[in-house]
């Protein structure tokens, strides 16, 4: 559908951005709240947090690790290595009244599918980024970020390279992919239902081999000064 | 200079963004490091981190936290209420190899001031976002993000209304300045030189008003769950 539904002047060198959601309920990455049997863990961290107990089972069975759970906030690290808000758990975009949506399994893989089958539809292939909304931990408000990505350069490391004054510069590492995650979600609203925006301009980012993914985004566990 | 040097069509709808270096540089927000005698403090943690004691004392003056220390990273928590490393107090794109760049003192203000100037200089009062990079707790490679704004909503919030399937949206709220400072960023290359980009089609977020600026973005400390 998304193959379908791009723009007729669709590039190699464009990147299309989509919304998980819309690849989670593709890929049967839903839940029941009604199917749920919470267990002691959840009832009790949903009792202390006002939460329903049944999302909460969910979202520790998402979870690896439960990083905060403070004034009705669960911060968790993901099985992917994800860390987010309820395991990137949602019930919001969902398509009945007690479903919750899931991040896909393997978002990089979900990117390298939906690369190859835009390829299969239209003939082209441009880069694909898939998205969630995240929370950041002294910021308010969200950005969406990069969590697959497919043929395009997540990370553009700088490091070793000059400024302008021919200074080398020893920590720059921009994360092109979650810049771009973000900027594509100011070309759509929340309540449009469109979930993928073609990006165009960035092919220099944009690779014949889908590459690494975003997991190279992911701070390794060794790396984290915030457990 | 940035309002002679702005494309002939700037409009009262886009949106001018800003590296904080060029602000600061005008604002004379520098320190040479020949200038500088370090405390204990920063010899200290210098002499731990592999850092220049000199650079450590600038950080160290620049904050009012050390959030975290290890491994040669100063995670700070600046005056402003910013959290980031070395508390934004740079070497990179100064004018001079001794020379670090401090964020201005109050970036809300500058990013005021220069809209004042645009207006005075082109008759047009475009929305002004001050950025600066920022690295992230759990994702590797850094973003920009507005530290500065005025005319922009920077924060757009959802909550209370509803989703593509007549859903409440309760905890979205959309870092706007954030996703326009990221995306600002891909429109340039860090050796450029070039600080500042002009964004169209953000109309909507531009106000007549210069409004509460980027502090809104700023997590008060009582909601820091990462101290």
């Amino acid at each position: 559908m998304i193959g379908a539904a791009a723009p007729p002047d669709l590039a190699d060198d464009d990147v299309v951005v989509i919304a998980h959601k819309a690849i989670s309920k593709a890929e049967g990455r839903t839940v029941r709240l009604s199917e749920v049997a919470p267990g002691e863990h959840a009832r009790a961290l949903a009792a202390e947090h006002g939460k329903d107990p049944r999302h909460v089972e969910v979202v520790l069975r998402e979870s690896a690790e439960l990083v905060r759970a403070e004034r009705g906030v669960l911060v968790c690290r993901t099985h992917h290595g994800l860390v987010c808000a309820n395991a990137g758990v949602d019930a919001s975009n969902a398509a009945a009244a007690d479903e919750l949506v899931l991040l896909p399994l393997d978002p990089d893989r979900s990117a390298r599918e939906l690369r190859e089958r835009i390829a299969a539809v239209r003939g082209v292939r441009p880069g694909v980024l898939v998205t969630d909304t995240f929370g950041r931990a002294w910021r308010l408000g969200q950005t969406d970020v990069a969590i697959g990505a497919a043929g395009f350069v997540a990370l553009d490391d700088w490091r070793g390279r000059q400024d302008a004054q021919e200074r080398e510069m020893r920590a720059t590492v921009i994360a092109v992919a979650d810049a771009v995650a973000g900027a594509a979600d100011l070309a759509r609203s929340k309540d449009s239902g469109e979930p993928a925006v073609r990006v165009s301009g960035l092919g220099h980012y944009v690779t014949e081999e889908d590459g690494p993914g975003a997991a190279v985004l992911r701070r390794p566990l060794d790396e984290d000064l915030f457990r």
